[in-house]
């Protein structure tokens, strides 16, 4: 990994807005951070991602994550070039009090190969600890 | 299974309104058919759930999968009861095109132990290709 | 899936031993039967697979299921072809007595695509309750 | 986790020989290093666990990581206790050559709940690279 290499956040949340369908959208995931291989990003944890037991709904967990990769992947190839999910493994470690502000969530490159992608992510809940953490493989078209 | 026992639908749809998250409920999902251990949902693909490649997007397929669970289990216990997804994993089969009208979700208990149970969901598409499928682990609270 | 066309026995047991490595031909697995798509194995419950706890161990569990789903893929390219293991995840759901004589193990193609092929595989205890539930994905090489 | 902490690495070792069914104790796992919710063990590459293509085979490694595992929860609960894996997800990222020597296995304990553990294990090549990846959880008895 080009570990000095920058990432262009900018351009990680305008393809947020672009080829994310909109119900995904309205999660509000914001990159805060991002370098070859790896990004960052907020979750707010918003009442209507809050299901009836008063904590954050998996599906939203998943969702971020699955995006997030998508995300991270751009950071390898340097721009958004289609790719499709293969798979995508989520356990859930912890719940994420409904009032809990935001997550965070990190999605890592494992390992990028010609047509597919291996890569993790974390997602923590305020106080830093371990909420979800996701494996997945991408394949690239 | 008591194959032969009738589970209220109603009872079920309900259940989407009340307990699950506002985000998710925007799904559209509609309980069509259940059983002791099995329902099936449809899940209307909505403009707002299709990404810049113009098919379905996964999240929206994890988040009916997970959701439709929730529901089959309830199918085994009667009723609402506290549980929580432990892990969900999904694998992506075939994309759904983004004019495919609705997809239907079948979720399945495979076994309802005294506080893990074990389920599959399986979303084909209006062809009845078999799109996305899903194993997981739930825990009753 | 041509249903109608027999796939011959003789061929996948002979991969067993050619392609499968001696670690894991030790499981004794033996095709009992066959269709395009498909495969049912035996898996004897010896000592040597049984841990402290008296029940067949998981490794083993795992082991039968990758190995079923090379040969339910050989089924459906018409032999042997260079494959490997993208991910395999599997769910244990019941444990199986070490006095059980044997498991079987049914493999089941989902979907095989140009380079990636998407299975199941079932593990049932002598009684013929499901014991072990696997999904796998593997790519042609 | 208590870091200082020190874990007897020949109670881990023992266990394996006590524990672990006589099939999995063949891998010849060695525990190398053992702190409180961490082991790493070396698997040798034998020519017993290298199939057709040359390569170390996945069920070796989804054995190892699994059995891995097992002691790594050991140093939280300070010896062993009945304990069974509910699911185990294992992505395969690059091949171990077969003339590897020894792979390296470290399974860390990701949460240690009340009934329910979770932990990931990373499998490197002799070269250090990441050659697979698994996610899983146990339930305590």
């Amino acid at each position: 990994m080009d570990q000095g290499q920058t990432v262009d956040i900018g351009m990680l949340q305008a393809a947020l807005a672009d080829v994310v369908a909109p119900w995904v959208r309205e999660l509000g995931l914001q990159v805060v951070a991002a370098r070859p291989g790896e990004v960052e990003l907020t979750l707010p944890v918003a009442p209507g991602l809050v299901h009836g037991g008063g904590v954050l709904c998996g599906q939203a967990m998943m969702a971020a994550a699955d995006t997030a990769m998508v995300l991270a992947v751009m950071t390898r190839l340097g721009g958004f070039k289609p790719m499709t999910t293969v798979q995508l493994q989520t356990s859930f470690l912890k719940p994420v009090p409904g009032n809990d502000g935001q997550a965070r969530v990190l999605a890592r490159v494992l390992r990028l190969g010609k047509s597919l992608v291996f890569g993790e992510i974390l997602l923590h809940n305020a106080r830093g600890d371990l909420a979800a953490h996701a494996t997945t493989t991408y394949a690239l078209l």
